[in-house]
């Protein structure tokens, strides 16, 4: 163990600008990046119109609250023509009509309106005179351009490139070789394999300029950055040498510096010839200090590799080298 | 301030061709890309149908205007189909027609062709004989191809990758370190995230060789190129040292030597796992020189980081280093 | 020949990480990598919805398979809509039904159900009363949004980049020059022209360590790795000089070594503008070890040059160079 | 001008293996690569529906082609639906067929076959029992498949990226600086922009081992391979210095070594975010030794920058540089 103070600011050797944050401001409280991937934070001063997007807003929606709104919409546009009908006079302009009263006037429109809107078109009730024929002829129109929009949405939805990676739910800090490394595992989840498969590692922590807190941000060398091919689990390791800004910390160290690390991985998904990239975060208090990955890796009985994913998370203690 | 003329030819390091231009041709005049990022220029001497795409035209249209046309297209083609009823014969040929006059039975026509077209097919009028039949037959593939045409129009529309990148109105000369950086602000406006972005500017200035204007380009070297995550906003910073082509030119410089500032932003969109670009522009009006920007960040009630982006714009004069 | 041993551990000079894999845990067995390139193991511990994505599947299913599931699927929705119309009475529910008998009843309501799921709706039979328009309104909504899915699948079918390229079934160890050369060949089977294809040979083997057999992967360094355009068909040539993981390694010893050799080619498809990827490997059995590929080339009666894909697996013996 | 013979074999300092070709085979003949970019050979040995990809084939195919085979194929499927009706007997299965004899019992089995494929369903003819209802049923289905089809070529043939660049008809040698230069021009004929373009070109010669000719591949140098922006022209210039290729080489050498250039060029398209690419080639006899070609920029009334797309070929006879 050397005696400088891995937290002050003269022992810091490379820093970067990441998070496109202005270090100085960003001190304490939550963390900066959430699990998922997502920023934990806000932006503000933009009027709702300008960010909001309708078409990323509904094909990045739960399936549940999409099957909701195209119910709730196609019910909703049904009403609205069908109270058009009504508005103009069920008996002059819809023939084949049967009703007894208002309200089966009401609901004898609603059924034709969504006779034109589905273009289903059975033709009981017909309409007549060019006022109504104009109306029934618009809401087919409209009909078949929401069946155009609702096509391109669940193609969208559909087709969206995905990564679903497995992240150790702990990132270690394990004796590795002669020094020691910060480690954590990944598995890919889906069955598309990734090639090319790209990993970076930010770490950031709270440096003390002259006893001030300021937040920095360091990417961190690891043993292996890419590799050709990801079909089963990978352990990704960033050995803590003399350049490391991880060096000579102790855990005391790393709570007290607020330390958050950030990954990237970006990969080749072979099913739909495109770039896909997964991103999440581990704060000091997910590290832990002194353990090793227990192993996921076995046979079957024909000879096969097997990899037991629902053992990712798990570790076991183990002395750390000192140097 | 050294004492070398920064607008005469021999001061010139280095030097690169962009835009596809002829340096010599250009010289004065207007800007060369508009802030939208398009080029302000001309091409002449091509065939209107050479250099255009019907497809690039309605996917690049407002929402206005694309819904304008479809609708217009919906009715030009119902009027032509109806006027080809008409003109056959619309008492041989479609059963079920209720008109007193020849207006009332181009109406038939006409709504006997959109609930043909839209495939609606209410039945009260339909076809009777060979020619009706194949006429009504034509319309309606007519019609599901038109749906299959807007359903990829819509899908075009939607799923066009759009980077809206906004950028400060004004860059400004600020000072950096012990010297000047040339720097602007930009912020992400949309909600999916950018990661790996990357940025380079390009300064375009008229440079006197032996007294006569030739417009030069020179990539500029940034503080920062490259940042792994972008979710709040970001100052480029071009440092003002002595390989930089802005070195010793003072404001009555930046504006006889009408610089011209081109930005291209690259970035990847994880909604959509596609790479975006943006590009805008700095015209030397559009240079504050001596100035700082004003904070963006703070900090809500829950210690989430903020951001507010409509302070992007705001700064304070500043006197600048001499060097 | 030298006499260094070439699976002693010691004689070893560089290793990669590949697969993910931990390399002690894979010593003997099956081959890794099966010859369509996918990864011949299995990951356990995943709950199966997790890992499954149905989108997936059904783009990437046999098209005797998908059109059955299809059909299948369309029958079934009909059962189902047939089964409601059949149980709330088709009596009071639907009018136009001609039925002597319940059988009939329910062979109209099937005969109703796909009217309005697939929006025909000719109309002799139509709902009439809240309960049957309801349903059938549902009904046609149910179809229109299953001819939106449909369209995507179709599409996500049709537009999934493949890239079809045609392996010579032996690699081969052929002299090359005054050293030997490991070599296999390649070639584009599909009419649309890969650009800027690039490929990387990855060599697994067994290793001794003490005695102990440990799984290494080795990158190997091949004569040309890229190339612009790849219309006709390419000999791929690893020259194994001093520095190759293969120096030294006798048939014998290839077979010792259960080494495998993993292939990864990337390009640009110039039909889709997009980079598509095929993976195979070649097991230690599958080498020939002294032979020449014959030659592929021709000419045709008009000057052209001619390639003769069947003639890709051909080779011939030759003696190997002495080093 | 030294004295050495560009045609040597021992004169050639550097090579590459381009276009997967065995350089040996193909010395004379027709050109490798036709102007479009399309590779002038054949591969021979595949069996057709190997290497035939229906939905490429229609997405590439012309419009008029496209269309021809649309309406065929409607016209074809409803005939054999049609067929299918009439053969089962009309009577029994059709209900409301108005028909005096044979010929117009099979129209109006066609005109039901339409109306059932478009799902326009009138409802004057409508199927009655089991049998015929089924056939309208599968016929339904069949024909909402085939817009779920026609709605992906149609925007597969829309959303294609294609990349129209205009290249002069001549590629010329020209004076530059106190040297020569291989010259061509390029313009971006669409209205969406390119980004990062970039440029390799490869020349391909005859050379002479022991008086044998051979076909070697070399790559040129050239003044600058990219760009940031592509609004306009480009002018790509190779320096002719003694490492190029073509140094030293006369017309006549040019000649006798049939040489031939292919230019591959890759830009970002802006409209699409996606990566174009166009090839083209010059061949021997298309090359202008001693010319410069003429300006194409101007300005027009209101200070805009013009370029004259129609001028791209043009060019004037210069005296070469002697060195």
């Amino acid at each position: 163990m050397n005696d400088r103070n891995p937290l002050e600011e003269e022992n810091i050797n490379e820093e970067i600008v990441d998070l496109g944050l202005a270090s100085k401001d960003i001190v304490k409280g939550q963390r900066l990046m959430n699990k998922d991937g997502s920023f934990n934070g806000r932006r503000t001063g933009l009027p709702f119109w300008e960010s909001f997007n309708f078409y990323h807003y509904l094909v990045g929606v739960s399936w549940l609250k999409f099957m909701l709104l195209v119910i709730t919409g196609y019910v909703a546009l049904n009403l609205i023509f069908a109270l058009v009908y009504y508005l103009i006079g069920v008996d002059g302009h819809l023939i084949g009509v049967i009703a007894a009263n208002e309200a089966e006037k009401f609901q004898e429109a609603f059924f034709f309106s969504f006779q034109s809107f589905t273009t289903v078109g059975y033709g009981r009730i017909s309409p007549i005179g060019a006022l109504a024929s104009s109306i029934a002829s618009f809401e087919s129109l409209i009909g078949l351009l929401m069946l155009a929009i609702a096509t391109g949405l669940f193609y969208g939805r559909f087709s969206r490139p995905i990564s679903k990676i497995l992240y150790s739910k702990n990132a270690i800090i394990a004796p590795f070789k002669d020094i020691n490394g910060f480690q954590f595992r990944i598995a890919n989840e889906q069955h598309s394999e990734l090639i090319d498969v790209e990993i970076r590692v930010t770490m950031s922590k709270l440096v003390f300029e002259s006893g001030t807190p300021v937040r920095k941000f360091f990417n961190l060398e690891l043993e292996y950055t890419k590799i050709n091919f990801f079909p089963l689990a990978w352990t990704i390791n960033h050995p803590i040498d003399k350049d490391s800004p991880m060096y000579g910390m102790t855990k005391e160290d790393i709570d007290r510096s607020q330390a958050e690390w950030f990954i990237l991985l970006q990969g080749f998904d072979d099913m739909f010839s495109t770039i896909v990239n997964s991103r999440s975060s581990y704060r000091y208090n997910e590290v832990v200090v002194g353990a090793k990955f227990d192993n996921l890796y076995g046979k079957d009985s024909s000879g096969r590799v097997t990899v037991e994913l629902d053992k990712i998370d798990d570790y076991h203690e183990m002395e750390l080298n000192k140097y």
